[in-house]
């Protein structure tokens, strides 16, 4: 492959990282194959061989208030060879790691999904499977992510692609430089792996970035131009961000010194999103200190949004059970602590409505990128 | 607007179409106030102002197999003011239709969700709501469709934008010009609306459409660079592909004479999102004639494929009852009556298995891209 090089083939090759055909190893190979160096240490020894994989539950989590952002601890389990309980996992880990490594020496990229069928067959003799379904591989997936303290990303996998940017930007994606300012209505699809070596950012006028939950709400801004008008990088997550649009939220807060404006629905479930764009979540909490945004701020909407802008109370949502269960729980989270996050959630508790951003959309079409964004920003009305 | 033209404003207005700002109306706005002026009539005439709406029920549905397209017949019911069980809808249709004219008038687009919270309001003097929920106000909007035969894209109500294309062409959309050949890892995020005045193909190299059924095969086909080694658009609608996703499959295959090509999991919701391509859909059919492409054919993955390429039993899913009954509910539909069709459905439930396209990974991660689509193609493999 490298003999034939053209310049978009070169472009390939940039995104693989090109460290394993000078033959040297890239970071994460010797990662993958310190894990399998660390086991024949333990069969030469003549111990059973063992892998020490770091505990991904609640109890091993813990809210870094200095460095705002939920970090893992250090328990970590034990998965020895000769254990009835443990060989089937440890095979399972062992096989993983070799595929993993397959992936990262042809420089290509792929799925959960692939990784499960890629690794599945019979044992040759036997009629064991090595694995069953899905559910069997992806937690063997997640487990080599915290062992070899690697990025999924970084060890080639890729998540759910859903994310759309424009904006005063220019970046390079797979060798390919692309103006962001000219992404007409679409705008450019934010990959799932956006590492440094996939995505470079080339060039930035963007004095902020808005992260929009919500698509449609996104294109409204978009089609107002609200990026060029503000010098704004204009991106969405369609829901909870997945990993890419969170990663590069992150390189642009960290890279460009950007501020990052979290814009959402009032109700637990938005305040639940703005809290892993700055915090990182719990079941990922090994990944936070490479994915979440501690400066990010929370510009809307607010419970204190309906007075503020005259939303007509016909326009806001009942509280159902589960949004006030869900409420109460965000509210005991030490990242909510803040007094006034705090007041906050119990006033949206105490009118017992959720507003959506749509509902801006009854005084104009375009009020919610003309006059109530803007005013937010003017008037530093944001929560941190 | 209209008057600070800047080239960026240009290109808004250009999205927007111009029409109305010369004092003209655009083709939509005369069917809106026709739409009024018809009940205006009805006024004038002291009759009983109604409107007739075209059925959207399966009763009203047939399958044009001249034009191999689902068509929406000529039942349609009244929908009188003065009647207990109208009055509340045929407000609804006028209050939403005057809205959807304001949406033409100021050259915007937006969401059905928008539109519930646009038209909500209390009727003055009394406590009665204009719409209560969203439920309320989307066959409101279904029923303009129809009734002025227009398409919702040209409502300028946009669905959900999920979907991503590169490939060998030049588009402009909303006057950027866009070489999708230089789109990197991530892709050109396909909007919602791809009508002409948004989304014009300027220049294309392509010879053929390979839309895929999932986002992370997409990726697969991407990273190999596929499109340039085949020349051909590679566009995902990530499972049963959004309006945006059909309507620009449509347009390339209409006014460039592309073939498309369907790559789905060999399962019954694999068949049907093929068909939907093919023929349309049942609930959409009023939008076959301008949605549908009766040329598609059907790549993969085909029940006999497992034999052809050697796939291992335990890499196949068994059907589950579900499966098994949407497959035999499939083999009904007079657009899979075709005796090849019924082989492929027979022999899939006869195996009692499904197959995913992630299955050819176990072979190499790049089978699918480097040898099961080449092969199929060369081979003339498909059914259409």
């Amino acid at each position: 492959m490298a003999k034939k090089k053209t310049t978009k083939r070169k472009a390939v090759s940039k995104m693989s990282g090109d460290a394993s055909k000078r033959g040297t190893q890239t970071k994460t190979q010797s990662q993958i194959t310190g894990l399998a160096e660390s086991v024949i240490k333990h069969i030469d020894a003549k111990r059973n061989p063992t892998i020490s994989v770091p505990t991904r539950t609640l109890s091993n989590v813990s809210f870094n208030k200095r460095k705002g952002i939920i970090e893992m601890g250090d328990a970590t389990a034990e998965r020895p060879f000769f254990d009835l309980g443990n060989a089937r996992r440890f095979m399972q880990t062992m096989l993983m790691s070799s595929e993993l490594l397959k992936l990262q020496e042809q420089h290509k990229t792929t799925s959960i999904r692939d990784m499960f069928y890629r690794c599945k067959h019979t044992v040759e003799g036997t009629k064991e499977e090595t694995f069953t379904d899905q559910d069997e591989s992806d937690p063997v997936i997640e487990d080599l992510e915290v062992t070899l303290k690697t990025l999924r990303e970084e060890l080639r996998i890729f998540a759910n692609p859903d994310g759309t940017m424009v904006g005063p930007m220019t970046i390079r994606d797979s060798g390919d430089e692309i103006d962001l300012s000219r992404m007409g209505s679409g705008g450019w699809a934010v990959p799932s792996i956006v590492e440094p070596d996939v995505v470079q950012l080339v060039k930035s006028n963007a004095k902020f970035i808005l992260l929009v939950e919500k698509a449609a709400i996104w294109g409204r801004f978009n089609e107002d131009r609200f990026w060029e008008k503000h010098k704004c990088m204009l991106i969405t997550g369609r829901g909870q961000p997945p990993r890419g649009v969170r990663r590069l939220c992150f390189r642009m807060v960290n890279e460009l010194k950007l501020p990052l404006y979290v814009l959402v629905d009032n109700d637990p479930w938005g305040y639940y999103i703005y809290s892993v764009v700055k915090q990182g979540s719990i079941n990922l909490a090994f990944e936070s200190a490479r994915m979440a945004v501690p400066q990010a701020r929370f510009i809307g909407m607010s419970s204190y949004d309906a007075a503020e802008f005259d939303i007509a109370p016909n326009l806001t949502l009942r509280l159902n059970d589960k949004d006030i269960a869900r409420a109460k729980e965000i509210m005991h989270y030490p990242w909510f602590a803040d007094r006034r996050w705090q007041r906050e959630i119990k006033h949206m508790l105490k009118l017992g409505v959720k507003l959506e951003l749509e509902a801006l959309s009854n005084k104009d079409f375009s009020f919610i990128a003309d006059a109530y964004v803007p005013q937010k920003l003017k008037k530093r009305k944001w929560l941190d």
